[in-house]
């Protein structure tokens, strides 16, 4: 897969293109370090593809208002490395061995490499920012990769478990992939000098496409296909991760589901764990709960649009409300 | 082992004994989060022991200038918190089951919470830097948190490999261990107001006890006893990390030293490890390499006494030049 976006998000990116492709300038430079067996690694690590979905949202949030633009450019390479810094510590912690369809930094060149690799990358994410001189972004900022790592630990904390983890779902994913969908939309709405009426705007912008983006994830593991994704079907299970369908079929079926008896074959190594996996998914898939789960997809991605509300009509107001849509429908 | 200065510190850290008694209080602060789950493995990593000497560095250097002390307060705490997260990392990395006699995070509760803790506190050690609001303190640190990954990583890359490993030494005792000293001191310099003169000179003696206090580990490895510094002796070698002494070994004895069988024993998982292991300590033992060590350590904590020639005599200074003789004195 080729970096930068797809087909599918060149009408979103139309405003910000010029910048997004800047965006990719910066990750290549920071490709040319003193330490050659470095190099090759954030190669490796900084051009594997993806959407670039947060710089994006960085560089649209910030196009309300002219400023100069140098602070949000960096700000939007900022978000990106962060992101890419926490899936290579989150492929190394789940022992992930493919990512994008590419085998992760940790399969490559093993678990110690890939832990300080992000360190590095999570490092280089917060120099970053300092570029910016802005005080309230920098903190933010530093704010997120605490959410980012804290939500990862109750993602850990709650495994296995399903009414702790019914409990702490919304503060989950809120930390875990939410904070930083807001702090992309709210740092470039700062930078770009928007009143504080539109930076917060822009934050629940940012929210609640954020915590839409991670159910349609959660589904996308329930009932998407391997090769689609780049990563096994029903993995987060097997993980003992419990997402919204999952702790779903369990609240709704108490004494039916195979949840607690797949969690014990997975747990003691024994039992038909493919089996009671194909069951467990085939019946979140068989009942209403994939159509409610987009019940509740469309209610975040609705106040998300509602959001924009008040700010001006433009072509990255028009591009955020297809955002909106593109995230909404990437999981039908 | 509780926390706080051990009796041979004490006289050190008399200028500051009462700022450091603060800082083991906002350390107790952040083991009460919102996440239970979370707050007895950080009252364990925080609260873990460990001299305090960085943060004990940034609150000396902030000594010499009449200041707010809040800032260099924040700034000794977050040294501190920096220095435990990457402990917590580095432990994880080499699978190291012991840290100063206790059980290390990644033997306690596994690698996969070890990586997101030791995250969770990087960005903590960051968020609080924030709140100096100055902004070449923040962006030091985060470069500085990028030369100790990136330095973890040169001892990777270095790993096994003795001539690569010499020609990156200098490198790498500064990425992984001087430049927070430098850090440390440079930053409470700043924060207490200080001319650039001063700022420049304690950020020399910052490097200078850095780069003497790594190979005093250096040395600790290769004839410490396990009993006294926590963990067991030749460690770095078992590793195949080439630490200053064993590089010396292979220099000089280039056709007669064991340490390429060794590493071939090791990395086969065949041959006497224990023996060759044995054999390559007592021959660093009997050679004059150690006291050749003890020369260039001498060389670095005459350079640091020197950076402080041109400051006022006061408490402070007496005691940042009683913590060179002490860290001079740490391995004999």
């Amino acid at each position: 897969m080729q970096p930068g976006p797809d087909l599918q998000t060149v009408s979103i990116y139309a405003p910000v293109v010029a910048q997004l492709a800047q965006v990719e300038e910066q990750l290549r430079e920071l490709c040319q370090t003193d330490i050659a067996d470095l190099d090759p690694l954030l190669d490796y690590a900084l051009r594997s593809g993806g959407k670039r979905v947060r710089p994006a949202l960085t560089l649209l949030a910030a196009g309300f208002h002219e400023h100069e633009r140098r602070r949000s450019l960096i700000m939007a390479s900022a978000v990106e490395l962060l992101h890419l810094a926490t899936l290579i510590h989150d492929d190394t912690v789940d022992n992930a061995g493919m990512r994008r369809g590419k085998p992760t930094i940790n399969k490559l060149y093993g678990s110690h490499v890939a832990v300080l690799l992000g360190d590095y990358l999570f490092a280089t994410s917060a120099t970053f920012v300092c570029d910016t001189e802005v005080i309230r972004v920098i903190r933010r900022f530093s704010e997120t990769i605490m959410e980012l790592a804290s939500g990862q630990l109750i993602e850990f904390f709650t495994t296995f478990d399903p009414t702790k983890a019914r409990r702490l779902y919304d503060e989950r994913i809120y930390r875990k992939t939410a904070s930083l969908f807001c702090t992309s939309a709210e740092s470039g709405a700062i930078l770009s000098g928007a009143p504080e009426n539109q930076v917060q705007a822009l934050r629940r912008y940012g929210y609640n496409i954020g915590m839409a983006f991670q159910i349609v994830d959660d589904l996308l593991d329930v009932q998407g296909d391997a090769s689609e994704i780049g990563k096994p079907v029903g993995n987060d299970l097997l993980q003992g991760v419990l997402t919204l369908p999952t702790i779903m079929l369990t609240e709704r079926y108490p004494d039916d589901h195979p949840i607690d008896t797949l969690f014990g074959a997975i747990k003691n190594g024994g039992g038909d764990v493919d089996g009671l996996l194909k069951q467990s998914l085939a019946m979140i898939n068989d009942s209403g709960i994939v159509p409610d789960c987009f019940a509740i997809i469309r209610d975040y991605c609705a106040a998300a649009a509602a959001a924009l509300d008040d700010l001006p009509d433009c072509p990255p107001r028009r591009s955020l409300l297809e955002m909106v849509d593109y995230i909404r429908e990437r999981s039908r």
